[in-house]
């Protein structure tokens, strides 16, 4: 690589952010995060098949992170618990970046297209956790549905975290959302009602 | 419409099937479906927009279906429970048709391509789902965790049933997996060890 280019993947990633949120993904070229980058079209391409993809650089590290983690906890540990623990340590790796990790949220959140591209990464996380857990001997379904509610208490907390002040840290956020999950689809007890006042 | 285009979407649904399950879905050109129904290409493309939308025009009024029943259900019900029970009404609607439903699961699973906009349907059906629980007053990350629950089982439960031989009907598969999501996500119990032989 010319020595012109070195860091030209964070160049471009700035750039690309700095467009993006100046004028809304819709309206920026790959020429023109090239040209404020100061490089070219084709070492875009070099490093981004789309403008798109700008957004989802860290996406394989994430997944290799969270796959890793499932693959590696011990033996006796549940699947589910496994896949939230996998999600709480990758994720914090994310969160910790803090405003630039919103910033990121929020420009996937105003683009159909980035909401699209969002969703194909996490069935794609999803398809890898369900082969983690079954490399754990977990039977097929069961990871399936197991990786499945990961995802969605990812996406919850992750949400969550993106639309507050982060003083709730993100593992907080995860195990809130798989509560929430959880009360979200076992059956309601129906409580008996309060004895009445004065009875006791 | 020419009277001679009379069945035509029909006609064309046919001849597409033909052709993929007997040369695969990737061979397969929109040329040879118009060829085989006697149409034309460009009537084709009058009722679909490329080749694999033909295994999916059914999505539509399934979605519909879904959401209808779970807009209508008696406002005392879980929203869980109305998910469920719309995906069993609309679920066994599909399950009737029988062998021409497992055989379009089966096309689906032998093409990434079709795995993909399968994939956008679910997310599709799961986000209407969560805007009709919306309706119905359930929070908003509620309405989307129980979405997301009901999309999981639903697809457990269909990709179960085309791979059995249909004698445990769609109902049943559908409460098996909300089941086995529920036993996925809950806490293990750790029940007490039982008493050794002889001390009872």
């Amino acid at each position: 690589m010319p020595r012109w280019e070195a860091g030209a993947q964070t160049r471009l990633t700035q750039a690309a952010y700095e467009l993006y949120i100046e004028r809304g993904f819709e309206h920026v070229t790959v020429a023109e995060i090239a040209e404020r980058a100061g490089l070219t079209k084709r070492t875009f391409f070099r490093y981004f098949d789309d403008k798109r993809e700008v957004l989802f650089s860290g996406a394989p590290a994430f997944q290799d992170a969270v796959v890793d983690a499932v693959a590696n906890a011990a033996g006796n540990v549940a699947p589910i618990d496994a896949v939230v623990a996998a999600l709480v340590a990758a994720g914090s790796g994310i969160t910790e970046i803090g405003e630039g990790a919103r910033a990121r949220q929020r420009l996937i959140e105003s683009s159909s297209d980035l909401k699209e591209r969002e969703m194909i990464k996490m069935v794609a996380l999803r398809d890898a956790i369900a082969v983690a857990l079954r490399s754990r001997g977990v039977p097929g379904s069961e990871a399936s549905l197991t990786a499945q509610a990961g995802v969605a208490v990812f996406q919850t907390a992750f949400e969550r975290w993106a639309h507050t002040d982060g003083s709730v840290g993100f593992p907080s956020l995860i195990y809130k959302a798989l509560d929430d999950l959880r009360a979200a689809i076992n059956p309601v007890d129906h409580p008996a009602p309060p004895d009445p006042p004065g009875t006791s």
